[in-house]
């Protein structure tokens, strides 16, 4: 039985994937008056009072939100919010095995940015978190930005910031392997989506000077006539030289090449024309962008995909539990540049020295501790930045 | 130690009274790609070619979304929807106990009708039904139907239609009691909210003939300037005669009176004013309309309330669960008047007439059975009602 078949049997056979589990006996009647009417009303004036105390006397400090329109679902494209739901129970799922939080699937009925802002933020009161998922670009960008200025609590679209967070720790462990400074590598990528885009921003927040992407048209660049704002606004902080061309010359003598696109678009010689030690992130899914065989055989040093059949399998995974966790713990009003950089540096030490190698760049997802570390690193970095605020303040 | 220090303590202990459950394993690199990507393409395709399928292949099926505003919450009045987050909780974890359904709390951010119900409408593909807790009226008639205008999955406002259904129950078994014809009482309602206009309907839907709904400025009448929309539609289908006058005088005669006001309204001597074998339903929360052994001691018959400690309990937690254990097996798309009367009837029939009494008219809220009594009631008829439109048609 092929994967999809057993897939749909497993989705058959527990017709869901999530249930709710009450934490509190009801038994009697005296457990009755504690949980519900009338010693309820007690937390309720508590919470009135001082709304911090909803952290203390509800499930709020452990819940997020999974939220999609199903505008850009896996590789299916907009199958839209409905179709989507056996993917966010999945996320949820995932959210409670890896990092024990209590996520909830929230699949909508609209694929309009400011109804998904106004919807999210008005349900927001319920969560500690939200955690966007499969919102197409450049709509998602939108939605992000304009749905964390209207709530307190952390918004994270794990396409784009989870994606970007497990790459920059492949590339920060590549770069331990090649023995190459992170500051001087020349970056390729294909992609300038949702991930194309958070990837590109995050290796510059790490270091990186040099990074090209490209898209359908070719490399973005500063006054390319057919860029959206999104990608005028890429243009201003990548390509440097302002070159122009096709993917292939971008990734002319690129230490690093990085696909978040569509298989089959790097060739052989593609990869033969990198510099020395090259890395392939070939992430494409399902079908990367060249196989991680040929890639080697043309010559790359180390490959990495998004598969778990091959090795250094760069999967969001390793980061968005731990991302969240720390959040929360730290009871994060944000998830910051900073918070996203302490996680995929401690997703790159997650690998001990002794270990590492080109066929080993990132710990595996089913790892014991990754999340724990993540969690502890992102949220030392949400307390330090808010020291070093109410210091300022 | 009271309810309340006791109550809290139990919040603060379990840090909320909900968590999420993951239903299948996810301990190896084959569960994931079955649980989530690649395999969960599969059942995702097979919604997106018909969305039938999302009852088959996840857990919409069994989930209800919990939603409020808080506007209306308990006896606390307007504290907002997040200070309420611990009664909707509580709300939930009733649905767990005694229906076994996956329900999640939704506090909202935002108080206006329109915003609600376009909130409501737009997480809806995730849940199996929709329950309207604690808003207050009349706001609640507009959210409540416009709502079920947008979406097909059930929506039920428990302060109006659980609370009728269990004193449709209670008048039900009270007129077996005493040996009155439901068709010939004559019931007064202290009360023209959210529950006394629903108890009203239901009442008239049973074929109780003689109803009247009195508020702060005494009986609803056809023509009284003050009333609200809300209040002139219950004008017209109550009240036959027209009469005006005080609580005082709406209670002379009656045979039933139903009180989800304020405490303290009634007094003696209106109780002494009632017909023969007077029942009085006193339900006033925290505190009832006149205490029980004082409307015992000036003659009723029966006597019931909202209190766990005190003989006939009137408590909502009698009809919800069934209702919406029922309406999801029977995958109703509403819940019609039909389906609230067989809940009302299926309530009264679960006290044996043996067991009959004035001092037991309702089954316990703990009894065994219940629930399975009334959810089959409701998805009976609501089958016994599609199968009509469907020969219809």
């Amino acid at each position: 039985m092929d994967v999809y078949k057993a897939s749909l049997k497993l989705h058959q056979d527990y017709r869901g994937k999530w249930a709710m589990e009450s934490k509190v006996p009801i038994d009697t009647k005296d457990d009755l008056s504690l949980a519900y009417t009338p010693g309820v009303a007690q937390p309720c004036l508590e919470i009135a009072e001082d709304p911090a105390n909803v952290y203390k006397y509800t499930s709020k400090w452990n819940t997020v939100a999974v939220i999609s329109d199903g505008s850009a679902a896996l590789g299916l494209g907009n199958i839209g919010g409905m179709a989507s739901l056996p993917i966010m129970e999945g996320k949820c799922v995932l959210f409670k095995r890896f990092a024990d939080i209590d996520a909830v699937p929230i699949v909508l009925d609209t694929q309009d940015v400011d109804a998904i802002v106004e919807t999210a933020a008005n349900i927001a009161p319920s969560f500690g978190g939200i955690n966007l998922e499969d919102i197409s670009a450049p709509r998602c960008f939108e939605v992000e930005q304009k749905l964390q200025e209207r709530v307190n609590i952390p918004v994270f679209h794990d396409d784009q910031h989870g994606t970007a967070i497990v790459v920059l720790a492949a590339v920060i462990n590549s770069c331990k392997v090649t023995g190459k400074s992170i500051s001087d590598i020349k970056v390729a990528i294909s992609g300038a989506g949702a991930a194309g885009t958070a990837i590109a921003r995050m290796l510059i927040s790490a270091g990186v000077s040099d990074v090209i992407n490209s898209d359908i048209n070719g490399m973005i660049y500063q006054g390319r006539e057919d860029l959206d704002p999104a990608g005028q606004a890429l243009a201003e902080i990548t390509n440097k030289e302002g070159l122009k061309g096709g993917l292939a010359d971008a990734m002319k003598g690129a230490d690093v090449f990085i696909g978040v696109s569509v298989k089959g678009l790097v060739s052989q010689d593609m990869v033969k024309s990198m510099a020395d030690k090259a890395v392939v992130l070939t992430m494409a899914n399902p079908e990367p962008e060249i196989q991680p065989d040929q890639a080697k055989e043309a010559g790359a040093y180390i490959v990495g995909t998004g598969r778990s059949d091959h090795p250094n399998q760069v999967n969001n995974l390793l980061a968005f539990p731990g991302v969240f966790r720390g959040a929360l713990d730290a009871r994060a009003s944000r998830v910051t540049e900073k918070m996203k950089l302490a996680a995929a540096g401690a997703i790159a030490d997650s690998v001990p020295a002794g270990q590492l190698s080109a066929d080993k760049i990132l710990p595996s997802i089913l790892d014991e501790g990754i999340e724990a570390n993540v969690a502890k690193a992102v949220a030392a970095a949400w307390e330090q930045e808010s020291e070093k605020e109410s210091i300022r303040r």
